[in-house]
């Protein structure tokens, strides 16, 4: 008998590895924050002594999804305004309320409250991008979520927490020296879109991102006026001017891309980025929908993202999933697109890939850490069950999400959060409330 | 004081009248099963004596939703196939499957096991279409929801329930003998469709509704095959071929129609039929996607509906109402399409005007029917809250539905249904899936 720290047992695991396995009555043998093996139940229990034995008996286990594209503190301003035209809900709305009110406190009070959302559906990994990252770290040391935070560049924009594009680049490397050895918090370069960052700093960016090996998250082609402004501007997409620059690469987080010339396409082929994918605000917004199956088809690596709670109005990956696979079968016009395997793994090792820590995490095998969910099946609303892939994607809700283990720790156990206070969390959301309203 | 049944108090009630008024802090006062007032909490209490007083203190009380397409039972089918085309969907596992093991048995049970659902994600009235109405009905009778239940009628496609167009009627209009004065179930017509309904069954059921003054629910431009075959077969459009036969008139419920011609638009227009919009089927089964906008701008109702669950594969009208909203906004390249508050209404009033009930549910007034449901807002998940209709249309989840009331009976308090046994409906849908996996 081998010593190992966990022993989980559940009624499904699904890897998502390559060949897309689902094995019924297996077990997850964990030691030392890693995965051991994966082996059937009841040969786990003759092989291992564990510490601590989980039987999630109505579950299906599967790798923590991983949330490529968050802007966590706005979870503070959800909901504040809805339902207007994108220029009319910033100007009037977002940026007035971001400019009066973005500070360390409301970013680490509103990425807390955001990590409570994300590990209660489920995500066990964000890529966010906003301002006073220090704060966001901190929070995501707290929440023990594996964290990928975003070095915000914008030329010309201040912001309490920058002024200059200087001051954006100072900030950031402060940060990234703060945290360039931490084990679950990486820093990544964030420059904000080819519309409000220069030449210039896109420059510095890359040749910073190449010294220190990381990746670089843009907001890029999200609706078609970025389209018409560019190619009135500089004769080109903003893929393309990425592209003169040299920066579309495997390093390069290209999110939205609703817009994709057949020029595009080629790039994209030959630079192999990825592509973050986020359909509910991409149709809140009314910014397009990104061309997902044809980009699967040609091996581009598509991740999901639910972007920010004031634009989506949510963290939910689980739902962001659902919506993922009938916009994305309604864009293609085929039925067979994103099936629900292949939705789960954009919202697993897609992201992962994405990130650069597939090696890592992402899917469930030996060798890589324990980060992991457990999602209760048996319930009315995913009763029969015949393909328990199906009931994730297709009818599944974040509720149904009892349990969430990062790094061999476990953050949500049978719906209750273990490392952060739900009932002081809601007692700082209606502060900000309050002050934001009156 | 006034003695009265019910004093329901609530941090927001939602009226889902033509005002859209939201009140803060109001209570529903329930006599006889009907609202008799909604006034100020503090009102209330001198005013009435109440046998049982509720607090819902961090909730939002609304009329209960109403689904306006189903076809419950075929929650027992739910994922058992799914990312396929449709065709190679219905003929190769939905119909076999259906040919096989359609029954009173497996009607009663699946619909059963659709109605907990139903219940636990806040409606309280659906629109159903399938075989063995009986089974439908008895199971409603249990659970204590209001049901619409159609009369299907296809000519030439035998089933367990009947073999002949002469069969289909006989079956239907004995159902229609029994349950013809019910208080809470009403049988609608539901000619399947254009093209599996003669020209003679369709102006039989045109008389028969005329005579019993019954709503005709009918599948009408799903998708661009049907256009397509209709065309090709009458050179015209389902819709023209009932124009034809002068059924476009507003007891006509056209189920769909993701296609609209613009010669469609004005017969809409003059007959003033409703729509149910199913947006989730639309978009899994590639249908297209119906122009909710266009149609709410010249005045034609749309309800919402989700479809049965083989398809959708849910009957969450909670997440309905958030993909209606999202594909609306896309569909009208317009963020103001599709309003939260428009979203709202129709999924309660305007369902109830479709199915002919505006005077007795779909809205909270005095004088209407006590359906109406508690969804819980103090949720890390739709806090902060600025404006509830919003967290509800695009925050909240199914499982924040914490009571749900119809015609002044409780069916779910506190998240537990009252009338249905989950643990047994669980068991049976076990049942159901054996028998049918192997």
């Amino acid at each position: 008998m081998e010593n190992i720290d966990y022993l989980i047992h559940a009624k499904w695991i699904i890897t998502c590895e390559e060949n897309n396995r689902i094995l019924e009555n297996h077990a997850l043998a964990i030691k030392d924050n890693k995965i051991l093996a994966i082996i059937p139940n009841n040969v786990a229990q003759q092989k291992y002594t564990a510490a601590q034995t989980e039987h999630y008996t109505s579950h299906a286990v599967m790798p923590g999804l991983i949330n490529s594209h968050t802007h966590l503190a706005m979870n503070i301003f959800r909901g504040l305004a809805d339902d207007l035209e994108l220029m009319d809900w910033l100007t009037n709305y977002i940026w007035p309320a971001e400019g009066k009110w973005v500070s360390d406190e409301l970013v680490y009070d509103g990425s807390l409250l955001a990590m409570a959302e994300m590990i209660r559906s489920g995500t066990t990994c964000f890529n966010d991008m906003y301002f006073f990252l220090g704060a966001t770290a901190r929070a995501a040391e707290i929440s023990g979520m594996r964290a990928h935070i975003g070095m915000t560049i914008i030329d010309d924009v201040p912001t309490a927490w920058a002024k200059t594009a200087d001051e954006y680049f100072a900030r950031s490397l402060e940060f990234y020296q703060q945290y360039k050895n931490h084990p679950l918090i990486v820093p990544t370069f964030a420059p904000h879109s080819t519309y409000t960052v220069s030449r210039k700093s896109l420059e510095r960016i890359k040749q910073l991102a190449h010294d220190y090996q990381l990746k670089i998250n843009i907001h890029l082609q999200e609706a078609p006026a970025e389209m018409t402004a560019s190619l009135a501007k500089h004769g080109k997409t903003p893929l393309q001017h990425l592209d003169e620059l040299d920066m579309v690469t495997p390093q390069l987080i290209a999110i939205h891309m609703t817009q994709i010339t057949e020029e595009d396409m080629e790039i994209l082929q030959l630079g192999n980025p990825s592509i973050v994918h986020c359909p509910e605000s991409n149709m809140k917004l009314v910014s397009g929908a990104c061309p997902v199956d044809q980009l699967l088809k040609r091996n581009i690596n598509v991740a999901l993202g639910t972007d920010g709670a004031a634009s989506n109005n949510d963290l939910d990956m689980i739902s962001e999933m659902r919506s993922a696979a009938f916009l994305g079968k309604l864009t293609a016009n085929d039925p067979k697109a994103l099936s629900a395997i292949s939705t789960l793994r954009m919202a697993t090792v897609n992201g992962a890939k994405a990130l650069g820590i597939h090696h890592v995490t992402g899917s469930l095998a030996a060798g890589k850490a324990a980060d992991f969910i457990a999602i209760d099946l048996e319930q009315i609303e995913t009763q029969p069950l015949y393909h328990p892939e199906s009931q994730i994607v297709y009818a599944a809700s974040r509720n149904q999400v009892t349990d969430v283990w990062v790094n061999g720790k476990q953050l949500l156990k049978n719906r209750q959060l273990t490392t952060l206070d739900e009932k002081e969390l809601l007692q700082k959301a209606q502060i900000w409330r309050t002050r934001i309203k009156n």
